[in-house]
């Protein structure tokens, strides 16, 4: 089997999970108990909270809350960022965020969408005249988890904040964390991210915030994360992501290489006379977005399962919304012919040259029959 | 070491461990991905839904929506469930019930908190009349999180029916499932349940409703669960989850007799001469909830903790919120001497008598020797 569908989820690191694997039946005291077994689980979280923070910021000036993935970090920071006035977004976000503000839109705030470019980036020109005194928080996602397209969320935050400096700039990094070179910068105020896209567990993720600003929190109970995120931690999976990110980092420049080496053999073998190639110059090298000519996404991805080859049409969480062309591709420009024959191959520092070899060679022999057949 | 603060946390079962353990390595597609790896997946977690729901409810008429834990599941129903009019709660509910109240008291909505007996439970007359044709939601705990007092949840329910149909009736039932003989009756429309009290694992748990009661999500975004749960699916915690809820149905009996026995040579061997029971007959024999005469509980816990004796002071949950009496024991009616003394006792199936006898033992000891200091 051939696994290119690493943005979905990827397949969880070993290491991650045997480094965390003394939480499950040795150290499975609740962190909030006060004997000391508990206050040394709740001290193990907040080494984990420091040590996912260093990797990616300033550790000193922000803070992190652990949720149950990104569409939790996602939904703590619209709702609790985007409080009065309106909200300015992208056409290109996640439904972790679109969903989000189209339900604030429904509370009664104005929402308004930033028209993207042909790569699914994000118009900047767009965006910041969206921006007025009354704009109490942008969201902007860092790399679209569609195309890949990659948003300099570091200049797209200086520059909002020059049109409002106390509007709140928030960026769903879950496609960047651990995959591209990068830090959190000054006017970014909060940030996404996932465990199970970078070698962790499903049912793990994280808010990175500012600590000087101030925002409500989504769920309310006993008070845990400084009362930012209630109910028992999941110390397992926070733990196994602590693990996961710092190894990630560590080893990311070695991994985007052999990354952008794996896709760059996928790229010159998949026939262009059969597949268009959404993806932009400045993309990340984990994900390569392609429509087929005349052939539906689903189709091929069915026969590419057949194959033993596993591939996505768009991002996985839109599978559950029944519309038959991605809302994202449509706002990249595309026709609905193109648009009918999206397909998202995500890859992951396990890929291998050989695996992408295959990969576009069973996809250029299922559209080439497939046209044959139609002709 | 003895540990009795299972209704803090319980130790996972292995048994469950293994059950899910190829959903970690060998399962580990996205349940939304559309190639049947992804599809079985989606499937295996239908199935944990079905389970669950199957040892509790009449699985026909009733849904199960998974969450981050039993926190998350208390704010869907009272965020999405206390929308208008007023809310009806008790002053003995769990702070992810409380909390989330006093959320919605701070934007706009009028909540009305029922006093409680001696023993923690609800006084039902006063919780009936607070109903009015404006309430929208009755929130009322099962049992009792630190005196263990069981509320006559299927009794309640029908009463506040009378009162008014159109009423939505929640229920916290995380320190009953899988514990104390119960099936959801026809006037219960949510009832929230927790995996890592029952021997799962810590970030998992669920919101059981009817089927034709609509309430809002409380996360939005790739329309996971129906659109009421969005973000991947937590699958091996759910499939854990599956497990540890069929197994202590099947031995619920068996565990209610071990626990009671444990609990009741507890009951004797500790001298109330030196600790009053808040406890009452109508109690879950898993929670026990004594107070020690003029020592403070904190002081006790953390000797019994030196003594290798694990208990808690109230709910775990309660010691974030740094006040230093609990709002429910207060509510019990008890004065601040007692409470200042509180502590909860929570057994489990893997307790034995012989631990029940050295933990009498243990804390007889050790407030006999303070008072002696103290004279």
């Amino acid at each position: 089997m051939i696994y290119l569908d690493n943005a979905a989820t990827t397949k969880p690191d070993t290491g991650g999970l045997k480094a965390a694997e003394k939480y499950i039946l040795e150290n499975y005291f609740n962190p909030s108990a006060l004997y000391a077994d508990g206050y040394n689980v709740h001290r193990a979280l907040k080494d984990a909270a420091n040590n996912v923070l260093s990797v990616i910021c300033n550790s000193a000036e922000y803070e992190l809350i652990f949720t149950s993935g990104g569409t939790e970090a996602d939904n703590t920071a619209v709702f609790g960022g985007g409080k009065r006035g309106n909200i300015v977004t992208t056409m290109g976000e996640h439904s972790a965020v679109f969903a989000a503000v189209n339900e604030l839109k429904q509370r009664g705030l104005e929402v308004r969408f930033a028209d993207l470019n042909a790569d699914g980036s994000v118009n900047a020109e767009s965006l910041l005249s969206l921006i007025d005194e009354k704009t109490s928080l942008v969201s902007v996602i860092h790399i679209n988890n569609e195309t890949g397209a990659v948003n300099d969320v570091v200049k797209l935050s200086a520059a909002v904040k020059l049109k409002n400096k106390f509007t709140l700039f928030h960026s769903d990094g879950i496609q960047a964390f651990g995959k591209i070179p990068f830090k959190i910068t000054k006017d970014i105020d909060m940030y996404s991210v996932s465990a199970h896209k970078i070698g962790g567990l499903k049912g793990c993720g994280a808010l990175i915030k500012k600590k000087n600003i101030k925002i409500k929190p989504l769920i309310y109970g006993g008070g845990q994360q400084n009362g930012m995120r209630s109910g028992t931690e999941n110390v397992f999976a926070i733990k196994n992501f602590e693990y996961c990110a710092i190894k990630r980092y560590a080893e990311l420049t070695e991994n985007f290489k052999k990354v952008s080496a794996v896709k760059s053999v996928f790229v010159k073998r998949l026939d262009n006379k059969l597949f268009k190639f959404i993806s932009s110059e400045n993309v990340s090298p984990y994900i390569l977005c392609v429509g087929a000519y005349g052939v539906r996404g689903e189709t091929i991805l069915h026969e590419a399962n057949d194959n033993g080859l596993l591939i996505g049409t768009g991002s996985a969480c839109s599978s559950n919304d029944k519309k038959r062309y991605s809302r994202i591709i449509l706002a990249c420009g595309i026709g609905e012919t193109i648009a009918d024959g999206i397909l998202r191959l995500s890859f992951s520092p396990e890929n291998t040259v050989e695996e992408a070899e295959r990969a576009a060679e069973i996809l250029n022999r299922i559209v080439a029959n497939r046209k044959k057949v139609m002709e």
